[in-house]
């Protein structure tokens, strides 16, 4: 369908949109392997205002508009398979920072990393350690409900927003929540928008809770005999009580591909990072704890880090994706998985994945925020042998479906995109996805937020 | 309107409701000084099967609904207002404990102290630590979003939900989240449910994420010149990313009581309770710094508390709600204050409601969880002096406008019910309104649920 864009002029500042091919080529697609489209038009609005008065005019002509700032999602979440417009929120990019409140009320396009550098003056952080994080933004961080490495101890996006200011599809604008560390005060509508991709309102700012920047920090690689022994560990350490800053997995294959892409120097064995923060001594007794859990699962090797090792380190961790692209000029990623399990079942997802691989044929390796139950894996295989693509996305179904009925979710932290609809029935059940389907229509009644996303087709 | 409840032979077996005035008498009202109403039956379903059976046959018929546990609330959420049945879910009483995945599966009418009890043995413990802990229940703590003396440090109950079974308003039954840590799997109804008042559906099992107990523990009563001095503290404490178990306010009207009810040793003096949590030897470097703050803002008294002192303490703090209530014979509380602000604007709150006392002629002690903003204040008046009543409730006005002025909440844990709706529009402005609304339409259509409660007439 061909729209007539004209309406924007009344709704945007002079330049803050295009129809011209090469800047819709540039929000086309996003940082998954699910195939880009061109939207009809792209815009950039400055303000909330804009953002309204664009939404109200698409809204009245039943254009679809795609939400997007940074780009980096990784199950096609951003990628406006409607067409229609692609709605920037790039250029909103305010940051007020209240340290007294330990809270900052930022734009929904401030990137990761920029508002980290920004908190970093006053002792703070906003800390779900995301891997794209020079390139993902808040806003997109809330819609996908965002988390990464330093989930385990501090809590994914949603556990940091206090409050949310978002424009509904007809143009409305509404805050939800306040600059307040609890509430019982009506419907948590600010829970409802986390996590919905884009497909109940559009997130313009945001108002999170920080945690302050650790004083000590303390870290090691512990290398270990099997996959089985590295995923009981993380169990046992997090069934401890531990809350390490961070716990990641690394099976063998990773490692390898890792010192074949970056030099790493790591033995090619199942590998933890362990990351512990702290804000006194006690620091060294957790640290102690840490590494006689390990060993008492036969731990081969013990590496303390010291922080300039450790930046190595997360370096080489952060490279897992690409060290995956780069490992065979024939193949490349065919699918980012994302899932979790109940801790305890650590162990049986990451077997289920080594399984699959080898039952289907597919290299593949994985990684994970351990800490969370958390496992990514990436099959591997030629786009243009349709066979072993087929396996790929097989062995993807039978992981995804053995995380859900291991009582886990299909997807962490990369949310569902076009790329997890299917698993949605399975995972949440007609009744759930009934609810789902009421709830967007609700705030979306004639549906031309981010059309195609998040819930199955009927 | 009278209502025919033989349907209710159909749902539910033998024995499990009853129109007898005795027994709907006994749910007539809640522990807030709310008007009770007695229904015209109560129900005490044993399954959440029995529970879909009711709701079904109750939506046909058009008869109100109105969830109840503990009976504990303090805004009349748990008072039926509309008559019709009253659905108890004390008898759902079930308990799965996971301890390697720090979680449980309870019923909706578990009592919190009766599951910490059942939790000591794995080390663990539901932790937002609320006051009627030996009556409240973790479905009424999740209608809520109730919390406690421990929310500062481990959350609100909303922070240990992983999963919900909730029946609809038509007797469906839906799953929501699973037993994991993190997920970005399509909407969060669960987060929707959560502080929803059973307006939106009725909990029936509830999946938390438990917390380790805490190895070491420390304890200190702080007084402090003034009450400006004593919320300063606060703040700073909170603002330092210290992280108490619990930090805890109270005036020294409320120590003046608390001395007349249970001889409570303490001098009459704004007073802080700071308890500090950790699973190492670093508890003693956080004490000290939290020592170090107080004194530079003037504390007059330290006093380190043993474990067995603690004990005393904390009922003594739990005892502050009869403690005014028996103060003065004429007099008895008028409303049980409950508002949340930017930990940066505590004293201000603080103040706010002294101010108001002194200028209405309201005796009023205050008392709050300190570390969350969160202040709860009585005003006292005979209930038989209408002009002292006006004053008590125009005290009330103030402190919550005042509250929502400063960026804050009007409730942070005993939720709207009834008293709270007036405040709803101011809080949450026409949009967010217009929302809720649409929501509760769209799960409750024929406005069974808990009518009367959380949103505002028309």
């Amino acid at each position: 369908m061909a729209y007539d864009f004209d309406f924007l002029d009344d709704c945007l500042d002079a330049g803050r949109y295009s129809t011209r091919a090469a800047d819709r080529e540039q929000v086309a697609g996003d940082a998954s392997p699910h195939e880009p489209r061109r939207p009809d038009a792209v815009a950039w609005p400055a303000s909330t205002a804009e953002v309204s008065r664009v939404l109200a005019a698409a809204n009245d002509r039943g254009i679809p508009v795609t939400p997007r700032s940074g780009g980096s999602s990784l199950e096609g979440n951003a990628i406006p398979v409607a067409g229609g417009l692609v709605l920037s929120t790039a250029d909103l990019t305010s940051v007020d920072v209240r340290p007294d409140d330990l809270s900052a009320t930022v734009g929904a396009g401030v990137v990761y990393d920029d508002l980290n550098d920004r908190l970093a003056r006053h002792g703070l952080r906003f800390p779900p350690g995301i891997s794209s994080s020079d390139v993902a933004t808040v806003g997109g961080m809330v819609a996908n409900n965002a988390s990464g490495f330093n989930a385990v101890r501090y809590g994914e996006t949603r556990d940091h927003v206090r409050a949310l200011e978002v424009v509904l599809a007809d143009g409305r604008v509404v805050e939800c929540g306040s600059d307040v560390v609890k509430s019982s005060s009506g419907y948590s509508l600010k829970d409802l928008f986390v996590g919905s991709e884009g497909t109940l309102g559009i997130v313009t700012e945001v108002t999170l809770a920080l945690s302050g920047i650790p004083a000590e920090k303390r870290a090691a690689i512990v290398s270990f005999p099997d996959v089985g022994a590295a995923a009981r560990t993380v169990a046992d350490v997090v069934g401890a009580g531990l809350q390490p800053g961070a716990i990641e997995f690394l099976d063998a294959f990773t490692v390898e591909q890792l010192r074949a892409y970056a030099d790493v120097a790591l033995p090619e064995s199942p590998t933890l990072i362990l990351e512990l923060h702290a804000n006194n001594a006690g620091v060294d007794e957790d640290l102690a704890f840490a590494r006689g859990i390990c060993e008492e699962h036969g731990a081969e090797r013990w590496e303390d880090a010291s922080d300039g090792e450790m930046d190595e380190i997360w370096q080489a961790r952060r490279d897992a994706l690409p060290a995956a692209r780069a490992y065979d000029a024939e193949k490349d990623v065919v699918v980012i998985g994302d899932v979790v399990v109940p801790i305890s079942k650590y162990p049986d997802i990451v077997t289920a994945v080594a399984d699959a691989a080898a039952d289907l044929g597919v290299p593949t390796p994985s990684v994970g925020h351990a800490g969370d139950g958390n496992l990514h894996y990436t099959p591997l295989a030629d786009f243009d042998d349709p066979d072993a693509m087929e396996r790929a996305h097989e062995l993807n179904e039978r992981v995804v479906e053995t995380a859900i009925d291991l009582g886990g979710t299909s997807t962490g932290e990369h949310g569902v995109g076009t790329g997890k609809r299917k698993f949605m029935a399975r995972e949440h059940g007609p009744a759930g996805i009934d609810l789902m389907r009421s709830v967007k229509e609700t705030f979306d009644p004639k549906g031309i937020l981010n059309p195609g996303k998040v819930l199955p087709d009927d």
